[in-house]
């Protein structure tokens, strides 16, 4: 059997975890409140926005910082951000409702929201589905997609991923990731320290120690993605690992990171292409560049211009817009040895020589627009200075993009 | 007389400016080639792109940095950028050839272009259009609008303003400014170091000192104005003042730093109305700040979020957007201290109070909707912690934006 697979399966996938997803009441109709639970207490490993302004549940989770959590509860429609003192108690009696139900310490609940910022949580449809969520626990692919589904908000594509992977003592483990993020994308998730949620569950084990390869991971996949280069106040990545497979610690087996790096990847790419109003996943290489941080500088400015995005959109082969960012990207480079290639579909097109363009005509240039008409678009920028690199993920900005967030919280 | 005076004016309102605009071919049809001559060398102060992509003609002018100007040459349908050393040899042409036909130095030729990036400019036409602008050179309001409009892109109002101002020693001086800029709006100006371009003339005398107020003058006015969050390769802000009104140097003459500024704050005003695609002109006011870095980075971040621009599109009143925006600025604040308020038309709510906002009724949130449908929408945040302000402009995001930027190069 091959060490790593992916496999059709969801956030109860693991061993020892159990999903719902309900209607709580504060969206219309759409279900709003999802909850995971796991049997035995978890070893928790969470990353958290960035943002000066968090929401009232990541200013919770972060003053507790618990290294063990036994069920997370994410409610979808309302933001608790903005939301002062009133908001933290909020998320203080959502910990105690949920630690109620499943008689567990309040301490090891989490809490994540998402949806519009500024208004109070409604506290009566919360507790009404936390106990109908915890009534409703359940394995198996249905309850994956309730617990998916209550999570979106104008997502239109359900994320989730799973993968078995064979450890390198013989445990065979599952890693399942639950995500929700369209909008206001642009996480940069510091663990104790996007609005993206994710929860990642798995039945390996893992030591305390495994919290920097959690900031590693996700500095190379969530981290990376950016619909519109807002970050919200609440995004959240969790990551419970309960060791239900037995076997000893994941953290240094090769095979476990590579399988959570796997699907981590998968979720930020799908997260990217579901971005708002989104036809196009835009994928930025860089290579050569004398740092990581320079890497990840310029392939977030490129993959956040406004220009470079509406570009794409309309196949529109206007490369010069992709240079404008990268200069203003702070990244080093020399413009004369910069080498940009667009590919999409099977056309690769070289475009720049010492400086300029290799070409100047119009049909050479329908070339490139041919590239940019795939609904994937890869932006690769070799600065051959270095031996750093990264890759970063976005959309296309449409005109659905605009029409989605000019009547948000209409 | 009052001191100063805002007139109907253009580029060559002040003593021995002359000015034209034709139409050389770069263009299918519309006007492309702009001229500014002074009958005597003026004292000249440059601000050019900070963009590490630095366009042919900024780049020759900065390896100049000719302290004085006699002419400025300006190609609109072509920007001269990413157009490696063939772009450089053919601004050195451009500066000899205006240089020939008005028997000047080269060195006091100015160059700025804009338009699409990454093409060789055809010198032919270059050539043509320069020869024909020498000849055509002349004052009064037809030269002015021949110019203004020479220069435009995607631009759909003419810029320009023009002021009289008493020096405190008698002198009559006059300022005025043309401009250009709609998208790839988002400059940085160093002097000695937009894609706006823009140029000021004014008879007044002024000293090489007087570089370092025209850097506080463009980042309190033009640094502060942005459409998209992209500075472009082009930008270029160049002040000529030939003294032929007499009088003393006026760089210490307060009623001229405020005549300047205010040409300069009505131009910045214009630019980010006439954003590509906008309805409605942002303005984000800043007080409280603890230094002017942090004040002008909030403004900046909050102008340039695409929700908080889709939202005041759709007259959303999605105000957590704001606060979303402004703790991702990396600017210092107590957000239980932080003043919101927001302002459109007679109307005027404050927002937040102690970390929340003052109301969450839909009929108070109502007001809010009411007073973003304006035209002008005014965004005050003061975050009471200091003495610093700062004030940015902008405009809204819209179907617009992306319809010219998906179809730019076509």
């Amino acid at each position: 059997m091959k060490m790593m697979e992916i496999i059709e399966g969801g956030i109860t996938t693991p061993q020892g975890f159990k999903a719902a997803g309900v209607h709580s009441g504060v969206k219309y109709r759409a279900l709003d409140l999802g909850m995971v639970f796991s049997e035995v207490s978890a070893s928790a490993f969470v990353g958290y926005t960035n943002n000066e302004v968090k929401a009232a549940p990541v200013q919770v989770m972060m003053k507790e910082n618990s290294p063990k959590l036994s069920a997370v509860v994410i409610n979808s429609g309302n933001a608790n951000a903005l939301t002062g003192r009133r908001g933290i108690e909020d998320v203080i009696a959502m910990k105690q409702a949920v630690a109620a139900e499943l008689n567990i310490d309040p301490i090891e609940v989490g809490v994540m929201s998402t949806g519009l910022i500024g208004r109070f949580v409604d506290m009566h449809k919360i507790r009404y589905g936390i106990s109908r969520a915890a009534r409703e626990l359940d394995t198996g692919r249905e309850a994956d997609g309730l617990f998916t589904e209550a999570i979106m908000t104008t997502d239109t594509i359900k994320k989730e991923y799973s993968v078995r992977v064979r450890l390198e003592d013989g445990t065979l483990t599952y890693i399942s990731v639950a995500s929700k993020g369209s909008g206001m994308i642009s996480p940069h998730m510091k663990v104790l320290h996007g609005t993206t949620l994710t929860i990642v569950t798995t039945d390996a084990s893992l030591s305390p120690a495994f919290g920097s390869k959690w900031q590693e991971i996700l500095d190379n996949s969530l981290n990376m993605v950016s619909v519109d280069g807002d970050q919200s106040t609440n995004d959240t990545a969790i990551l419970m690992a309960n060791g239900k497979a037995g076997g000893s610690f994941a953290d240094d087996d090769p095979e476990f990171t590579s399988a959570l790096e796997t699907v981590m990847t998968k979720i930020a790419k799908t997260i990217a292409l579901d971005g708002e109003g989104a036809t196009k996943l835009i994928e930025v290489q860089v290579t050569g560049a004398e740092s990581k941080d320079d890497a990840r500088r310029a392939a977030r400015q490129i993959i956040n211009s406004p220009l470079v995005k509406s570009a794409i959109f309309g196949s529109d082969p206007n490369y010069g817009r992709i240079m404008m960012a990268l200069g203003n990207s702070g990244c080093k480079f020399n413009l004369e040895d910069v080498r940009l290639t667009i590919k999409g579909g099977d056309i690769e097109v070289p475009i720049l020589d010492s400086g300029a363009p290799v070409f100047q005509e119009e049909r050479s240039v329908e070339v490139v627009r041919m590239a940019m008409d795939n609904k994937e678009v890869i932006i690769a920028v070799d600065l051959a200075l270095g031996k750093e690199s990264a890759i970063g993920w976005g959309c296309d900005l449409t005109y659905d993009y605009v029409r989605i967030n000019a009547e948000y919280a209409t």
